[in-house]
């Protein structure tokens, strides 16, 4: 693990869902650029003083130094938004495969690198849209592949936080300064890049279709702040399909609100982040109908997503621990279906959205292409 | 009445609401096009038959031609969109108050013609947003003047119907050829003008803040379809806050989905119409509030619109039974709040709102003033 | 009208309620024990002056004494519990059709005599189970009946208010004293009698069936209460099934909170009262279903019940204008359906619940029959 | 750990708790009484051979023959419920810390000789009533303590499934025969012990307040079913408090149906199992409140009980680790709050809950104690 040392709390989330899934161990990492710190972190998590390495090339040349079976196969990447790609691309070079958090890199050049290197090399590399792994949106991307819907002709989500709302009002200073609401550690966009990405990816990979082109209007609310908070984006996909997503990262009181939508030619399903056991189907012709997990009525890529017997809820860590199921069956050339894990190639996508929304909006709100 | 004869679903929710209200009494109208369908739809109302007019010239002169104390002193206009102007100025132009449907006229010149007559005239015009008499609507509109939300940041609207999905798809044959989807009959727009403008009226009606400008993206949906039946816009305030309109005719399984969401610097309000007895608060410091009716701690405005004890629902009839309410006080001049019931001026918000969204899709999706 | 002058929401509630309906009008009535108050009320009406009685005697005389065409056919009987006996006698037994308030009588006696004068007399009775005449109910009584719920297995309902909490506890002065708290006006049950009949009327109205016997558990909760305000009883029917109804007037926050569950070998059905328009279809085979009104799967008898478009909510006042509605019918001897309108069978059985109920409970929580 | 090989449900519900909670590791067991398949699934999740026992005798003696400091410390107990008794015992009188599913024993003098076992041994013992370690269950625990409720006056539990509907009417023949319906392995109850219980301890844990006398109302539903399958048991608290549980197996589509409400004098506290991270505060005189698990305003108990930021949600696992920590705390003598474990002592009340429930129901409905 690289980064996710002591108040991470993404990278307590990924060890606690590799455990879920009982397929990883954690072996050592670079858990703080203090290496002292590092290594008080790496003994806490009962690892060997060695294996807390002080640099990413320390880590890369001390693994090496070991024989093949001892040696890390797998390194998540957990680090703050700029330190993603010069990571990954040093641990795909030297032959580890790679669970990197979002957004994958800091410009779309750098997330091509990325996916030349993953098709050169063969390794597997994991994109951390842990939205993907609950099984009620495994179920929605299955029922759309068999065309329960029809055409699809409408795609509208939400993903609506209030957390740094409480920063920009000054309710809570004990969070301002974060690296959130840096460019130079963050990107060029902090609300489309955090959570609007999650949207367009759920978008795509619900219905398999590609997001043509956008129009963007974004917000920063505060004259202070240096990037998008809030914002709405209009999408249009190939077969002149429409859709919209809109985000925001000051939207009071809302805790994680993402909500997906797909209207169909005959029917439309709908999903719900913060309740994420249940799956409305709705219908013109027919009641509602709500599918939830754990029944004999389920898909199979749904099934095998959830563990429990019906009613018995799962959540976001057994969500992230389905992706790295994935992750190791790849890993391990075993059969996977596709969408077990979010690739490298979800990635690039993600930042071409990123970086066409902040085009667009800068562009007095016109029509960019992603491509 | 004008229209709101047999079959009309629209004239039958006005009657039942004016009965509720309980302050008028339906003494004649024109019901029919066919006189004696009016004729016999005015039988079975319990009318005198010489109150059952063959046109709206007809009835000017044959209630002038009453003593004061006979004659019909309001009007509900409630017949299809392209004769609601024409209709509404003869009766004000004759003295008479008018109860008109949405959209109110089909150009913004007509709208403000009426307005003007209004103005001149002292008469008492309402149009019939039929959602604004809603209790937690008005409690909604209480709660942000008395500041609870602090600065508005954005405004999120919903409606979402499916009912003409069916049609265009075939599956439906029985409301083929509805006049909604004629533009002679019905305007320049279907989706934005029959269910785009509740959302524009409730934005302005709760926050009391007026949108400035507007970027409209519509679908017509199918080729052979003349009008937009989906779309989404984007708003923007005087004091650069930000928001969004998204409808749609073609949301499969949709029924009367229409949701409002103010955000603000403090706290948010939510409010879904097809649960409309609920409100919900969120705050980033406390437990969300779920606010209903019929309580001692609701405002004024809230109270005087709900008549049961708590946890009695209301509907949407005693929704526009408020509205019939104010519109009764007004004409005999009592007091009554701003906002009992919505005026010609909010009637010409709402066909400027339609006009720039048609340009503003027209203009390759560029933003239009409205004003 | 006997009773509902001023203050009185129930008698407002059967006065808008039967506006809705169209099929009534109110006429005149005795308002209040205070003839001058009920005359002002009379007149608050637009009621003449001279049909606004002093008595119950009063108003059988003066109403006999006119024309046939101009009498009063119907009347509804809202006053407090102990007074509608007698006037439901009186009306009966003078030709007059009675609409009245539950719980029917004070006695089983009393009750089973206003049986047998309907039975004699051929007039039309109807029991205010208001309830009854929301569309899922009527749904909810279809679907039983057409079998999909398979053998019935268990019945649950729940109606939980908090209202007298308030009182008992001193925070809400203005109410104590209240009639209902009164044995010799309100009768030998408050809880029971006034809430608990609507679930234990809601059993047999949705599944045919007939409760043969009941074991109680009753609470006063305070000492110095002389009825009871919550409680528990189970139920046992005639072939086995089973089930249980949980009442409270101090369940401190809830509102109307009346929630009905059928459990069937095959599927089940559950409603809630706060939520009228919802019904939950659940199945161990396929996901649940969510039945809403004003669609083309509804059954005929829900169909008739809801006269909008399906998502536009319509709530209590259309549900008791639906059971008005019925009582019409019936008086005009139109053909109705079974279930229109709560008759006086159903008084029989409520009085019977609440005697059996509070036997049960004296005699230490033992099993009485209802018969 | 004793029992949890392939194909059990619950054991391996256990080892992802466990490896959540990151402070247990899986060393070996006795995984099947079939030891080849035990051995085999050792080896499916890397165990050592030699740490594969065939009976909980050789699991001791193999053990205990190895130094303290690679000998296993606590032991899961996961078999048919028979099996807890004899297993447990062993366990604590050979020095072994014990997790043990629910129910606890097969008799009450069973639980009572475990309870002495632990007072003499000073060893830690679990009981794994999984759903006490939801935060939200915390938090109303915590809520209650404060006395935010007031007096506490009714307590009503539900806990509904329906999975062994299907059973009894042959709809699902792959799991007859299932011991959990044969009193020999299960015991002499089949809903209350299995799920009534899970309600009986939730009351205690979550009011502090001891039941003390219990009429039950059993259902075997179906002639060849030996146990109850459904029932509803009503409760006496000592300061006549009272409250009702209504369990069943046989709630037709039901899945995991546990619903907790407890109603005080002041306010009330409904939470629901399905959607574990919500909790609903009541109140007379203000809106309602759905405390959220993440939030500053939560109670300590609560905060420690959720690691994800507001919003994310944590599931049963998550749940049942947090109870997996608090067993780790005590065995390791750090400090850990009351309630963070279920302990022997509440096995010992359930199986006289389960006891007295069944004797009640044998004496026709009457009034047992539990003491």
């Amino acid at each position: 693990m690289i980064g996710g040392g002591f108040g991470a709390f993404i990278g307590d989330a990924h060890r606690r869902a590799s455990r879920i899934s009982d397929r990883f161990q954690l072996i050592g990492g670079v858990f703080d650029k203090d290496i002292e710190k590092g290594k008080e972190f790496g003994l806490s998590q009962g690892l060997a003083i060695d294996r807390c390495y002080a640099s990413i090339e320390d880590f890369i040349s001390g693994e090496i130094a070991l024989p093949e079976s001892e040696r890390i196969e797998a390194v998540a990447v957990v680090t703050p938004n700029f330190l993603h790609f010069p990571n990954a691309k040093l641990l795909l070079e030297n032959g580890f495969h790679v669970m990197c958090e979002k957004p994958m890199t800091m410009t779309v050049a750098e997330a091509e690198y990325l996916q030349q290197q993953v098709d050169d090399t063969g390794l597997t590399f994991s994109l951390a849209h842990t939205y993907t792994g609950y099984p009620m949106i495994r179920e929605m991307r299955e029922l759309i592949r068999q065309g329960v819907l029809g055409n699809i002709q409408r795609f509208d989500a939400q993903y609506y936080q209030g957390w740094i709302n409480s920063i920009i009002h000054g309710r809570d200073n004990k969070i301002t300064g974060v690296w959130r609401l840096e460019p130079e550690y963050s990107g060029i966009s902090s609300c489309m890049a955090d959570i609007g990405t999650h949207a367009f990816n759920m978008i795509e990979y619900t219905t398999g279709l590609k997001v043509k082109s956008v129009l963007a209007d974004l917000s920063n609310v505060n004259e202070s702040v240096k990037m998008d908070l809030d914002g709405t984006v209009l999408l249009r996909f190939d077969d002149n399909v429409k859709g919209v997503i809109r985000a925001s990262q000051v939207a009071a009181g809302e805790e994680n609100g993402f909500k997906v939508a797909v209207y169909g030619s005959k029917t439309s399903l709908l999903w719900n982040q913060e309740n994420p056991n249940e799956l409305y189907l709705l219908s013109d012709t027919e009641p509602a109908r709500v599918y939830k997990p754990g029944n004999a009525y389920n898909t199979e890529f749904a099934d095998m997503s959830h563990t429990m017997p019906a009613g018995h809820p799962e959540g976001i860590y057994e969500s992230l621990a389905n992706i790295y199921n994935g992750f190791a069956k790849s890993i391990r050339e075993e059969s996977y279906v596709a969408g077990e894990f979010p690739t490298v190639q979800e990635g690039v996508r993600g930042m071409k959205f990123v970086h066409s929304v902040v085009e667009s909006n800068k562009q007095n709100n016109s029509w960019c292409n992603i491509n």
